[in-house]
This record gives C-alpha cells, sequence and structure tokens, in this order.
C-alpha cells in the first residue's frame, strides 16, 4: 500500500504512539467530558462546552460552544432549538464519521467523500406517559453511510465495522451507562 | 395552588390534550427523527437537523441547523467543534431540563431558575484500543441541578425525579438501544 500518498487528515501515528504511552500510564487516559445548561423558558435551553479534563489535567476546546435545545411546534413549544434527541443523533452520527477517517488512514484507504443519514424511531406515547410499556427513548435507530473511497465495498463496510466496534457514542447508546442526577 | 399565576412557558394543557387524543390514535404517536452527517477532513465533520416525521406526517424545524463535530488537539486533531461525547451530554442536560419545567407547571411550582453541570468520565484506552477490558463510552455521567423555584426542597427533588422517569435522553443513555449501520 502506497500509505505516504494517503491523508484523510488524521495523525495515525500520533494516536498509535498515545496508545503506546497510555499502556504505561493509566491515569492519563482518564477524562472527563463536561456541560453546562440553563434553563431559558418553557422547554427551551441553552448548553454549553467549553473544558475538560484529560492526560492529567484540565484542559479547553479553542472555543466555548452554545447549543440551543427545544421542543418543536408540533409538542405545543416553540421550536427554538433542536430536540435533545436529535443531539444524541449528531453525536453518534459525528463518533462513527471520525471513527471511519481514522481507520481508513490507518488501513491506508483514501476517502472521498463519507455521508450517512440517521433516522431513530420513537414513540412519543413513552414521554407523554400514555401507556408504560412504552419506553420513553428510541425504539431504534439507523445509520446509513455513503463512502466513496479508494477501496472494495467489502473493504468499505470492514471500516465502518471497525468504527462501530471502537465508537464511544455507539457504546453508549447500544450499552446501559449509569446516570446519577443530583440536586444541590 | 395557584396555578392561573405559574408561568414556566409550558404549555401542560396542550400536552394532556396530547396524551389524550394519542390513546385513539397510537399510530400518530409514531416520530422519526433525523440527522445527516457530511466528513469534512480528519475528525471533523458537519451535521444537519431540519426535517422530521410526526403525527403522521413530514415536519419541518423552523431552521436547519448545523452542527461541527472534532476531537481535540490532545487527541492530535484541529479541535474545530466539541467532540461527539459531547453532544451526548447536551441532549441528557436539555432533556432533563425540559421535563423539570413541563413537570413544574404541571404541578403549579414556579421557577426562577434551573441550572445543571454534567460530567461524563471516560477512559480513553477503550477508544484507542489499548485494552479490551475498558468500554469505549462513558464509565458514570453525573447530572447535578441548581434550582430556584417556589417549593421545598423535596418538592424540587420530585420533580428532577418525575423528568429523569419521562426523559427519553435518560432512557437511551442508561438502557441498552438498538442501532443498526449500513453501508450503501
Amino acid at each position: 500500500m502506497a500509505m505516504a500518498t494517503i491523508n484523510n487528515g488524521v495523525n495515525v501515528q500520533a494516536l498509535l504512539d498515545a496508545r503506546e504511552a497510555l499502556k504505561g500510564s493509566p491515569e492519563a487516559a482518564k477524562f472527563t467530558w463536561r456541560a453546562s445548561c440553563k434553563w431559558q423558558s418553557g422547554t427551551y435551553s441553552k448548553a454549553n462546552v467549553h473544558g475538560f479534563f484529560g492526560l492529567g489535567q484540565e484542559q479547553k476546546h479553542k472555543t466555548e460552544t452554545s447549543f440551543e435545545a427545544d421542543h418543536p411546534e408540533v409538542f405545543a413549544s416553540e421550536d427554538r432549538g433542536v430536540t435533545p434527541v436529535e443531539y444524541v443523533l449528531v453525536g453518534l452520527a459525528s463518533c462513527l464519521t471520525a471513527g471511519v477517517a481514522a481507520v481508513a488512514q490507518n488501513r491506508g484507504i483514501q476517502l472521498r467523500s463519507v455521508e450517512s443519514t440517521l433516522e431513530g424511531k420513537m414513540d412519543i406515547r413513552g414521554i407523554l406517559g400514555v401507556d408504560s410499556d412504552v419506553r420513553n427513548g428510541y425504539d431504534d435507530i439507523k445509520v446509513t453511510f455513503k463512502i466513496d473511497a479508494d477501496a472494495p465495498k467489502k473493504d468499505i463496510e470492514a471500516l465502518v465495522a471497525q468504527s462501530q466496534k471502537r465508537s464511544a457514542v455507539y457504546d453508549i447508546i447500544t450499552n446501559p451507562t449509569n446516570v446519577t442526577v443530583a440536586v444541590v
């Protein structure tokens, strides 16, 4: 493989070096990601993301980012932002996409385009409390990738499979994750 | 309770009416939320949210919203957006916050402010493939609410508990959700 000519913009060597370095210092691998949120009115809120902890110290994104969330007009709300469940789809899409790029770089596959569409099916009788047998969250999420790359289809499918295997958000959604909620 | 004087900006009557209406027409309760995503370069991607399906027909948010995601510089990336796992925290924060406002309205509790901070702990040896016993996703998420409202602390705690009970994103994270990934 002509690895030198492949450039998906991922510094795979740095990631492989990090993997080696973290084998000897597991404490540095402990990250804490953070968000804060302020209620505005009704179902409308604003969340901010800026600092996080990792490699043994406080870190900051280059910029602080603010996100607006709300319920749509069909829920008798004012649609001042996307819904909370759509943020979960954004997280899943971006996690799998970053993974595809990283794995492709590692395997010497040049990507030309990676597009995906996500659909999450939800029966809102759950959140409205109509039927206690209906769950609140998604029944099912379907992700469809369309990838143009210098590789046969089976290798492209293998990229996506490996991305799933190493995806943080895929894991968070498909497996139970402990959440504790406190009021101070 | 002086219900008429309580205004958190949530149209609870419309939600109660919707609950009644959906008892007789479960098909209308079937929603599909969507996002699309395009890889940009490296671990950087842009996701869009606009249309969704519900109440038996195609719907659209008032505006299309675009979200940028990337990995930070400590992951040898360029930090052109927040990380995918931080989007999950944004979704959880906004879902629980909207729930607190809706439940408070229904219970006749005037909110003055609702703030939350979220922390998700993650051992990045999982996503880097250092140790197969380390999971990719969050080990644990902690949500801390600070709420100023016209109610005793136990009633405020009960608001938060009820919001958790009806939260779509809390359910998605704490329980397993099926995700299928296809390549076309």
